[in-house]
């Protein structure tokens, strides 16, 4: 038994409680005063990577947050038919605030044909460029580019030195597993999804509603 | 330079598009392979854990995809405050499909009442379980319970015996830093979201559209 249960052990429930309140009391304390020195507001580039779920859920629900704070987001789709389901029915409900490209036919280990592909991808980042320049939109995400940067389809310095220029206030979140080093060390806000345990081990398959 | 870069060098346009078209097909084959044993169909029990960002956002993200998909969805937020403005904004148009329930005024530092905090979490939970055994929500989100059960607020026992009896199809998504051991043997999926870089620690404070 270690020491912290014994001691909380021999406690009545009213000095449980005023001990709660007293470290809670510091903590609000601590936590105001770290709030305080945060001050600069900017538009951040964030990262979402890792082999675990959620990357593109998770910009998916930053998507969801913008609009519902009035802002306007571009979407662009760097690998074919991810969003084509419930995201996209979601997202047909705020048209107004929303615009979604998806690159040609979209890279997939279905295509086959690597010309065409980096064709692709070549135009779907000069859309994603220009809505990152606009004055229209407030979030541009870049649903898995990390793909298209691991195969070299775009050069990765050419990403990070356009998004130097970038409008000071827009944010930029890319998602996709095996972000490069280069987009790592410029991004401002970076998270590693890690699988702890995934269902498709015990075979279960990829569900509509949770997986698309 | 490595043995790979050195070869890749030494190849033409089109043995490199005929090396990728090779490289692309044995993936596919392999991949479709993989997906033909996943035959089974039941609803999951997800965490979202680690200290990263992406916890509630990718969570959010899912509640999305399923509305989109015709779902209905129950949200259940143990943590006071963190959906009142994106989030909230973005539900309101699917009023038909959502309930939303907070707890109490919230779990959070700025109560300092324990006791206070442990009913709201009872009643919260007893709502939950409500949602999670109905006919009518095929997702059920408990956001930020991994906080509640941290404090031990809620015995963590208690939500998985009765997590191991609800209807087989039912979704059930638990978000919060710390998830319990017990929670996590018992999940189908489990994420961590880990902080690689984080912009608070260069000032920036917490912004409209991103972080609430």
């Amino acid at each position: 038994m270690s020491e912290k249960t014994r001691i909380t052990d021999t406690m009545s429930e009213d000095e449980l409680n005023a001990r709660h309140a007293e470290k809670m009391k510091k903590k609000k304390a601590a936590r105001d005063k770290i709030v305080a020195t945060k001050t600069v507001e900017k538009g951040l580039v964030i990262v979402h990577t890792g082999k675990g779920k959620g990357k593109s859920t998770a910009a998916f629900g930053l998507v969801f947050r913008a609009i519902g704070n009035g802002m306007k987001v571009g979407v662009v789709q760097f690998v074919k038919g991810k969003w084509e389901t419930g995201e996209r029915a979601a997202l047909d409900r705020f048209r107004d605030q929303v615009t979604i490209t998806a690159m040609g036919d979209g890279f997939t280990w279905e295509t086959q044909d690597r010309q065409r592909d980096i064709e692709a991808a070549r135009q779907a980042w000069e859309r994603a460029k220009a809505m990152i320049m606009d004055a229209e939109h407030d979030l541009v995400l870049l649903d898995e580019l990390n793909i298209v940067l691991r195969y070299d389809y775009l050069d990765v310095n050419e990403i990070v030195t356009f998004l130097k220029q970038k409008p000071e206030m827009k944010h930029v979140v890319v998602t996709g597993r095996n972000a490069k080093d280069e987009l790592i060390d410029f991004a401002d806000l970076v998270t590693e999804m890690t699988m702890v345990k995934h269902p498709f081990r015990s075979g279960v398959k990829a569900q509509k509603g949770i997986e698309f």
